[in-house]
């Protein structure tokens, strides 16, 4: 189905491992944290936004969420926040950063298949240092030739990755688990994607149904179908 | 000289542009801050321990070296710092990463007379996305093949990129201004290595005379002198 494709690139978080629910228990930590000033429903609203607003200079990553916690703590409580949270607020951050790896079901046995007639690579837009330390803890490192970290998963950042990997974009295969950020953008430049989605989506990764409507790609519910594909 | 170089990578901060500098200013600002509590020289040292005590989670970049100024804020005051200066230290990280790119003397010349021959890459521990905002105001990513953040700059890490650039250690010369992360590791794996000093060098990156006694590569002060090594 999928031939002449020479390179397949997974997404890390969320497509091979855990990683938005993580960022969903701090946010209801942080709101506790808050609960004096706001309601949970405003405090979430508010980090979305700072979040937002910081994403072009911060770029996505668990040390840019942490800053944009401590600035939305500070504006929300008028400046009046206990120290205290702010060294909770850290804290927070430091244990996401910490955490362990939780696979998610099926991921090894695809790579097992996959990885001796395909050059296998990581393709996100995390944090570099970060990935590189999920990889390792995964245990998963033997299967990947390197890891490319995108600055943003757009179709010009794809562009660019084909470019670099000195293929053609029909070689070019994608799997992910957003479709903003691993199908659309991929479909849009010749290449392949196969969309494996995750229960929960940051709200910034949603797309409309009718941006996906038309286009040729597939989605399997588990990671293991995607091998009948290849 | 060099024959048989197919890569060349250029280190970025204090090699191409200015940067220790701005953190060398951002530590002065700091200093200011948190002056009722401490001396600046207590101060710089404090920062220090707490940048060295995260950097294996937090990495190198601004985003963490913003976190541990706000962590060493917290513990110099021992939780007492005013809500505000936690603010203003969030400034300073912003407008570090807003700063305009001063590219350093000979820089451009260089990659006009190298990059038809060579494969040129930048080769940094810094972020990615505040590594590309650079490239991309400095003007230079024309020169450029593709951008390498590397998180440490240690001999696994020079293995890992040769390894991933499909070349022999033999041909990859890299050029840079830590002696610590852009020559000696270099050095180490069979690869070549010119050092282009900048003024100034975080204590983090100085290495005792006795490490480069014995140790083969050229030392020059402006980095057009590379040209006649190729």
């Amino acid at each position: 189905m999928h031939k002449n494709i020479k390179v397949i690139a997974f997404d890390a978080d969320d497509t091979l491992w855990v990683n938005e629910t993580y960022f969903r228990e701090a946010e209801l930590a942080f709101a506790k944290l808050l609960a004096k000033y706001e309601t949970a429903n405003t405090i979430d609203q508010e980090l979305f936004k700072t979040e937002i607003r910081n994403l072009e200079l911060y770029g996505y990553g668990i040390k840019g969420f942490v800053l944009s916690m401590i600035e939305c703590a500070l504006e929300l409580s008028n400046y009046k926040i206990n120290p205290k949270v702010i060294q909770d607020i850290l804290e927070i951050g430091k244990q996401m950063l910490n955490k362990p790896i939780e696979l998610l079901d099926g991921v090894e046995e695809v790579l097992q298949n996959l990885q001796p007639n395909y050059k296998i690579i990581l393709a996100t837009k995390g944090d570099l240092l970060d990935q590189e330390r999920k990889l390792e803890k995964s245990n998963l490192a033997q299967y990947f030739h390197h890891i490319e970290v995108m600055t943003d998963k757009k179709a010009a950042d794809y562009q660019k990755l084909i470019k670099h990997l000195d293929i053609d974009s029909s070689q070019f295969l994608m799997i992910g688990n957003s479709l903003k950020s691993d199908v659309l953008p991929v479909l849009e430049i010749g290449a392949s994607a196969i969309h494996v989605p995750f229960h929960t989506t940051w709200i910034h990764e949603e797309v409309s149904e009718s941006d996906t409507s038309d286009k040729n790609f597939h989605t399997v519910l588990n990671i293991k179908e995607v091998l009948p594909f290849f």
